[in-house]
């Protein structure tokens, strides 16, 4: 936790108020905060501020806003991801938000297993969107997306998000060409499920505007490989 | 597991052993192996082949090699990383192996707890080799060296492994320099520990041939930057 987001109501008043049970043990056990420290603080989709902290009890922390900070910029990527098991799941999101993912799509396939639509941990998809922009130090939370049906996705919405200057790519271990890297415009990524797209939905992507593209002939797990991906595509940053 | 990786012992004989628990059971549930099915196998710091099951037994599957296949490339970069928490010791390791990456220092640091050196999960590291080369379809295991006094390795290895050709690069946030991309020679990347190098471990290590360099102004968790960072450094592979 880098900074502490919290909700537009919890600002409204002159002090600040931290009454979430989870910042309030990482501020005490981690940080060890006393009156006067200065904390990073962001409002959920608004501004950064540093603040100082004014009063300590159990149950909450107030807070004075200092002076604004500047919000990291965000890449310019929308990611599809075939939905992961559900243990993959929270890191995935926390990652993709950390980094700085501007649009999480979360799409059926055909070896996604169909119990995985039905965990509760999609309940938590905003908690985990959370704990990423702590992490990042970041407050604008991605837009995310699920789509429990790969055909109908791809053939009508999929070509939506590609034009001439933000292509799609589907990353694909036969194709000839590489996965680009220090691109400067923004784009679409593809990941697949483990054990990949099977041929269909990879034809189904090429013909709906993907370029299948390769990262080289390691098999890298998907929580792995949007990191990697990443660090890849926008390494200009 | 992409490839079953054995030790040269069990490919001694004409037909091959895997006697494995985790690994038939991974055979039996993930790929409902049968007889006659070809299977990739990979012996342990030499080569790999396709293979064909001969026999499937409840304790051991025996396997004929038909034909030698290629071995992923490695990259060429030492990983220095500060001592994660015992949790995320073993992603840390699968990831980097599975990267390619060829030799991994784990080194203390002041933000490192002390109690980390004594986890169990270090006896395990061995193993979490043998997942990462199964999970990227590699055979040969990275070096790994533990060093449990930070200036001592910093005076005395680090620069062992610095020359004009293979630079090192420390993360750090404040540096004014941003990390290289698509570089094409060696390297040795450093990556501290949760809440960054203290400054005088920073100096240090600058003293001692290290570049710093920025990754932007995300604050990217330790497990989640090695991926990124390879990505970004080797993007031209």
């Amino acid at each position: 936790m880098n900074i502490v987001l919290l909700d537009p109501r919890q600002t409204e008043s002159e002090l600040w108020l931290i009454s979430s049970k989870r910042q309030l043990e990482h501020l005490q056990q981690h940080l060890e905060i006393q009156v006067g420290d200065t904390l990073k603080v962001g409002i959920r989709d608004g501004k950064r501020y540093l603040t100082e902290i004014v009063d300590i009890t159990e149950k909450a922390v107030r807070l004075k806003p200092l002076q604004e900070e500047p919000i990291p910029a965000k890449l310019p990527v929308t990611l599809i991801v075939a939905l992961p098991r559900p243990k993959v799941l929270r890191r995935l999101i926390m990652d993709a938000v950390t980094l700085g993912v501007e649009k999480i799509i979360l799409l059926h396939s055909y070896r996604v297993d169909k119990s995985y639509w039905q965990t509760p941990f999609l309940q938590q998809l905003d908690h985990y969107v959370q704990l990423g922009l702590e992490q990042a130090g970041d407050t604008i939370a991605p837009h995310i997306e699920l789509y429990k049906r790969f055909k109908p996705f791809v053939e009508d919405v999929l070509p939506t998000l590609i034009n001439a200057d933000s292509p799609a790519y589907v990353a694909h271990p036969y194709a000839e060409n590489k996965m680009p890297y220090a691109i400067e415009h923004s784009c679409t990524v593809v990941i697949g499920p483990e054990g990949g797209f099977i041929p269909y939905e990879v034809d189904l992507l090429i013909k709906n505007g993907c370029q299948a593209v390769s990262l080289g002939n390691r098999i890298i797990r998907t929580e792995t490989v949007i990191p990697y991906v990443l660090g890849r595509m926008f390494s200009t940053r």
